[in-house]
């Protein structure tokens, strides 16, 4: 990719995208909603071993910014975005477990995206790319696991799409997922979450240097979606919170202004910055709609709702202070899967950090993960 | 102003910008945080007869996007934007009532704003515009007071912006305020809505046709303007509203696309594109930021909060699901004003409209406010 990485406060891209390892699948992909994909690859990271019987698998699945860098390891010794959750003794116990975490097909941290080049045109893909589903990268990740063998995880685990990922695994696929775990995700997603990753998409297609998607080699639309990801930054965290940590308080003391003045302003200004000299537009706009088609009760082929498939114990987490996915969506999904009579629980954390969460709080979500994990 | 008002699919410019009568200040106007305007007007409409002792005026306030047109009358006979709150027998009682609405300063429906042209340079303002402030927007509508020779109000009412500034009124001027009615407004603006509103802000700067706000006589930034009304409307009803109103309904049947796709964006994108052909974006961009600097609880110069000047009876209505100025915000303004020793109504509103509320529920909206105006 032909942007400029470096160019930031804060270049980052370097330590998200360094020390993979690469599946490629030579073999064409089908999408759900047509268009296919003659080849494609997904960067994974593991840590720990797989046991001889090959059943101690943990599939991590992401959210939409995070790359397969979820913890350090040799080849990229840089701090992993669920780096406390992850190691020997930790919630996610590599002493015992085996975990693979893969950047999403569509994403832009190694995997298979717009950015890539097609191998029928020997140009990005752009905006030809097909739209995906989530259920098209659990597909993607289902072939790594047969690439390495494994063809029962001990649990599929996610949070936020990454939540998403996981119950679509196990709705589609109950006999490849042990347990399952869905942190601040949801059944399906609800129109007021359409619309405000429809305003980001439309932000990041405003800018002039979105060219209907075809920038490559040229300059990326890094302020639209900065206006993006500034608008997302409004939604993951919570209003208390920030009343806390900011309050009213104002960057300067002069005139206001009307661009970035209170500090509120230049947190958010900030995290835009941050992000957009690190992540494909092409791929925010692919990967966000793919949230957006999200419906796990949607049929099955059967007919039957896709969820009343899920016969894996299932730990649901909620919190209380999320406006991204509300707590009340939480208990949809533990109710939906407990009236199949599968075995669920429930964890409503009462905290104010909103949907960003289960990024932060490792004892309220990391100990009730330990405990799902190590039961079974 | 030079754009097209004409092109949209809703032409509705005309609808609210016709008929009004002008308060002409002719003496330079001091902002707040500096910065002046040599001459000022203020476009305004009043419904109903100034009694002899000239006390029975209603000084209704509007939020960021309405003009003076709160009801029909013979030179505009369109409906208002509270047409049904208005009149003979109804909430606010014109056969008792004399009522008197204007444009806010800085606004683009004929009250002097970014696009006006200043008699210094004879060009439009633009961003050489003053930093305005919900007081200035207050002391502006008092010189209209002055000109209509009232005195004393017999109410100052407002929702939103127009609960600022009719909280702003009471506070500094409580001998003109006889009673004051704030509806889902805030004692202050907090993190969360400054963030709402500074995306906004981005957006409309984002679109390149906004050139640093020297866009008059050109193209407008209507693109970024609809952006940034699309993120507002995701603030102004609620997330159960959508739900029952839209669900996941698609717009086509066919394959999704990253633009419009969802009966919820379409509904986004129709709220854009008619507003976007009927405002100024630099009156957004100075509206929007004096509403994040509002803060009554701020010291006046005696020392004492503001708001604790307050002694007209107040009326302080909230809604369940606003999330933008949220209940909670609703039940501090009460508390303040209480803490006065201040008789103080509080009335929570349960429903799912969200902010939007008070331009809908005449019922539950309606009532309290005709009984707190019929005392007195």
């Amino acid at each position: 990719m032909s942007r400029s990485v470096t160019d930031g406060p804060e270049p980052q891209y370097e330590k998200v995208v360094s020390g993979y390892e690469t599946f490629q699948h030579g073999e064409t992909f089908e999408c759900d909603w047509g268009g296919e994909l003659p080849e494609f690859s997904l960067a994974y990271e593991t840590w720990g071993t797989l046991n001889a019987a090959r059943d101690n698998a943990i599939l991590l699945h992401t959210g939409l910014s995070s790359s397969s860098h979820a913890h350090s390891q040799p080849n990229n010794t840089h701090d992993g975005w669920w780096e406390s959750f992850i190691g020997a003794g930790k919630p996610i116990d590599t002493d015992r477990f085996f975990v693979v975490c893969s950047n999403l097909l569509g994403g832009c941290y190694g995997s298979t995206g717009p950015a890539a080049t097609s191998p029928k045109t020997n140009e990005p893909y752009g905006t030809d790319f097909p739209i995906l589903t989530v259920n098209d990268m659990v597909r993607a990740q289902l072939l790594l696991l047969d690439h390495l063998g494994i063809d029962r995880l001990h649990a599929t685990v996610g949070s936020s799409l990454g939540g998403m990922q996981s119950l679509q695994l196990a709705a589609t696929r109950p006999e490849r997922a042990g347990r399952v775990v869905s942190i601040s995700a949801a059944t399906r997603s609800y129109p007021q979450a359409i619309a405000m990753r429809f305003v980001q998409r439309q932000a990041v297609m405003l800018d002039p240097d979105w060219k209907g998607g075809r920038y490559y080699g040229s300059s990326f639309p890094h302020r639209g979606q900065k206006v993006a990801r500034e608008i997302g930054t409004t939604t993951y965290r919570s209003g208390p919170e920030w009343q806390e940590r900011f309050g009213r308080e104002r960057i300067g003391s002069g005139v206001p202004t009307l661009d970035e003045d209170f500090t509120i302003e230049g947190y958010l200004v900030h995290q835009g910055e941050k992000f957009c000299l690190q992540y494909d537009p092409n791929s925010y706009l692919y990967i966000s709609k793919a949230m957006d088609l999200f419906d796990v009760t949607a049929d099955a082929p059967d007919g039957r709702p896709m969820i009343d498939h899920i016969e894996s114990p299932a730990l649901v987490i909620g919190v209380t202070s999320d406006i991204l996915f509300p707590s009340w969506q939480q208990r949809e999904v533990a109710d939906r899967i407990e009236a199949n009579g599968t075995p669920t629980t429930y964890v409503e954390i009462d905290g104010h950090y909103g949907h960003d969460t289960f990024m932060i709080d490792l004892e309220r979500v990391g100990e009730p993960l330990r405990e799902h994990l190590e039961q079974g």
